[in-house]
């Protein structure tokens, strides 16, 4: 038995997230496990690191699996890429300890939420990018994003719901605004991620750069734990899963 | 009577190519001359500087049109903005000399054919470049492509048929190839180019990297002006219009 850690590419467009969920097939983790087990000859099962929704993009999901298979690991990722649609791809595969498993042993992932900022659209980024119209103000989002670095209880920052049977303090290690031209990204890093947590967070933060709220004011949710103080949530083709690191 | 200059920049995976023809309204002429007419409450035609096909992007494809409205011009940038789908878009717009023609007054166009050689897909850039999964030998090529700069009789590198009634010599003034990872980029500047002439140009270049053809091989063409003797036409997707200058 062989134990597989591969990076996973995908175009979250026109797919229903992640999870595999009741008779959905359009979810990446469905067509995925369905490739391999045509390939593989078994029914193969595949952990995701990041369950990311409805329409997120990755760049650099990791999975695991395991095989009983002998095919050689150059010859999987070559058959992947024939059998995958396009806008999904297995980009590497190594070989993994027995033990390794993508979700439960990631230390830290990395998510970048894309803002085209300018009145016109940018054609080529405008399935990976959410545009906004009016200029946003940089330095107050970066004040603002420097309050939420560190470990602090998310659950205002999250749709979690009344769903939150396990903890909600999550570590952010990093969360810088790099400006690019007419692009601005929010590039998060962190131990763990809550439901939504990216895409609110990166929703108040533009509330911050439009003038609506204060720098500050971005504390409350961190005190208050209460999803009404937080801002609006981003759509989801703005983000992109880029990296999990072990 | 005012006589604008504009940039246009389009994704032609859904598109009919620029120009109009007939009564198919899915071309970008079509689509932007109807947007500029409900703006401008008058009928626009727009000259554009390059004829792309069915297919082909374009980041700087240049315009003019003319027009007696009083319009300020950054109004009907952003109106162009809320009225034109979202794979479409001026970028630009200036006021220039009433002589101005962007296609009779092209000095130089600069194209670029994107592919992507590797086995395993991009799927970021998959309808941006073509994907070639054999390596390709990239200084045979750059070899093979410094015979095709200058000026030449092209009329053997493209798909005119009979229909040449005027000149088709052509001068290139550079071919260069860029290689960014995965990624090598046909980069074209010329005064002007022929039907399917890049794509004809990048086709026979490929199949000299890919050890089919040498790279002296290339000159026939030039000399016998037989498109038998030139290599295969590229798909269109991997073809951009990247900048029209005057």
């Amino acid at each position: 038995m062989k134990n597989y850690k591969i990076i996973i590419q995908y175009d979250g467009t026109r797919r229903n997230g992640w999870q595999k969920q009741g008779n959905t097939q359009n979810t990446i983790q469905r067509i995925l496990e369905n490739a391999l087990s045509e390939i593989l000859g078994e029914t193969i099962t595949v952990n995701g690191a990041g369950r990311t929704d409805l329409g997120v993009h990755a760049k650099g999901q990791t999975g695991n699996f395991k095989t009983k298979s002998a095919l050689p690991k150059e010859e999987i990722l070559i058959k992947l890429s024939d059998t995958l649609p396009n806008d999904i791809a297995v980009t590497e595969i190594t070989e993994a300890d027995d033990r390794f498993h993508a979700r439960l042993n990631a230390k830290e992932k990395r998510y970048v939420y894309r803002v085209w900022n300018s009145p016109v659209v940018n054609v080529f980024e405008r399935k990976y990018s959410c545009r906004i119209k009016e200029p946003l103000d940089v330095e107050k989002m970066r004040a603002a994003a420097s309050l939420l670095v560190g470990t602090h209880d998310f659950r205002g920052y999250s749709s979690l719901g009344k769903r939150f049977k396990k903890s909600t303090v999550r570590t952010i290690t990093s969360l810088d605004i790099k400006v690019n031209g007419n692009e601005i990204d929010f590039c998060f890093s962190g131990d763990g991620f809550l439901y939504n947590m990216v895409r609110i967070i990166t929703g108040t933060l533009i509330e911050v750069g439009e003038g609506k709220r204060s720098p500050e004011s971005v504390e409350i949710p961190l005190e208050s734990l209460n999803r009404a103080d937080a801002g609006v949530l981003m759509p989801p083709h703005g983000l992109c899963l880029e990296e999990v690191l072990y």
